[in-house]
């Protein structure tokens, strides 16, 4: 049996969904294999037989699953004979604040870095759509906004303050070795760097390093896409 | 075999360390009997048989354990047989971001809603002791932040947001029932509930409500001490 996991993607087959990343990385994590089928924001139909609009879609066979944190919790219900992505009703339960942290803290400072970088590599025909549904959020353009990074990069890495203190202490979230809590935080760094060459993270950063051994676990699974050095 | 926690009180025998407050629940969730003896911020010979100056001190038998977090950990392993407070490993290393989240976050923004409540609820023989150790880390004066608070709350209630979308979808932390995680981040507001009758949380905040489960968890052992309504 094939997984299809649908995510989204931009020009130059850019996947820099922070969301599908976290399933990318959850199915490398499982040792499940999967075809990816890119999805533009305006190509609904194409996932319309999900009965909705957003992207990750996983089908594995006449399942069709949505919403990156259901994903994850039907990989791990439904191959609990892999690695755990949670393992335990606690973990997957402290897992959705990490969720929550990331959705409303660490992906609010990361977006104003890289809003217009976000535009500039879109599909031509995902321009007008983006600019329509994200514009009411801001009160400047996408290009104004970011022309502030390098001081908003200083109030970013602050908002990671926890962490970077966690990571003080294990080498990752999850403990000694990654799972899906990991990936829900990792996905937002991908995002940024599939399409902005910006650098978020300092070289010393224990963050950068956190990153960068999620980037290279799972044979460079990480790396399988288009994407900035940074 | 009698277990013994030595924990920070205040005047009035207020039990007020929001740390020392995650190893009370800690027991009450294991089942566990223990002898608890307050020491004020002064008393540092009473438990320097640990080898440092800071409550909580959990003493098992010959073993004498400090930190909230590696007590945690300690009941976890020792005490395997009893309810879990994280169960695996992956729920640990989540539960220490949660930890970290709750120190750096939760505890900032608490802090200058009841900075001068804590001083004026201290041992008469703690104040000198609070105000050389915590004076440096302000430029006004308690009272003077304090002042601010109606105004400092709302940006306190605005720092729960992960914790407030997590418990929309979810009774506690930990998922169905509560474990450490929400002891660690309950600590908090047992803390403020203990010196001061200042409502941080709103009658119809999912928090308050999720706080109110776990006063009333164990027989109501969060109701043990003296404290406040609020």
């Amino acid at each position: 049996m094939t997984l299809t996991l649908y995510e989204l993607t931009g020009k130059d087959d850019r996947r820099f969904s922070p969301y599908c990343w976290r399933i990318r990385m959850a199915l490398a994590h499982k040792g499940l294999e999967a075809d990816f089928v890119p999805v533009r924001f305006t190509d609904k139909e194409i996932i319309a037989f999900s009965g909705q609009g957003k992207v990750p879609v996983l089908v594995d066979g006449d399942t069709t699953v949505v919403e990156s944190f259901d994903i994850a919790c039907y990989l791990d219900d439904n191959y609990a004979d892999r690695p755990a992505l949670f393992g335990n009703e606690i973990a997957r339960g402290e897992a959705r604040m990490i969720n929550h942290w990331t959705n409303s803290v660490v992906h609010a400072a990361l977006q104003p870095l890289v809003i217009d970088d976000i535009y500039q590599h879109l599909a031509d025909e995902d321009r007008d759509y983006f600019l329509e549904t994200r514009s009411a959020r801001f009160d400047h353009s996408f290009a104004a906004i970011q022309a502030h990074r390098d001081s908003d990069v200083l109030v970013a890495r602050n908002a990671l303050t926890p962490l970077r203190l966690t990571l003080a202490e294990q080498p990752f979230l999850a403990g000694d070795a990654p799972a899906f809590a990991d990936y829900i935080v990792f996905g937002a760094f991908q995002w940024v760097r599939s399409i902005s060459p910006f650098k978020v993270l300092e070289e010393d950063d224990p963050v950068r390093r956190w990153r960068d051994r999620l980037l290279n676990a799972f044979d460079g699974a990480g790396y399988a896409t288009t994407a900035y050095d940074g």
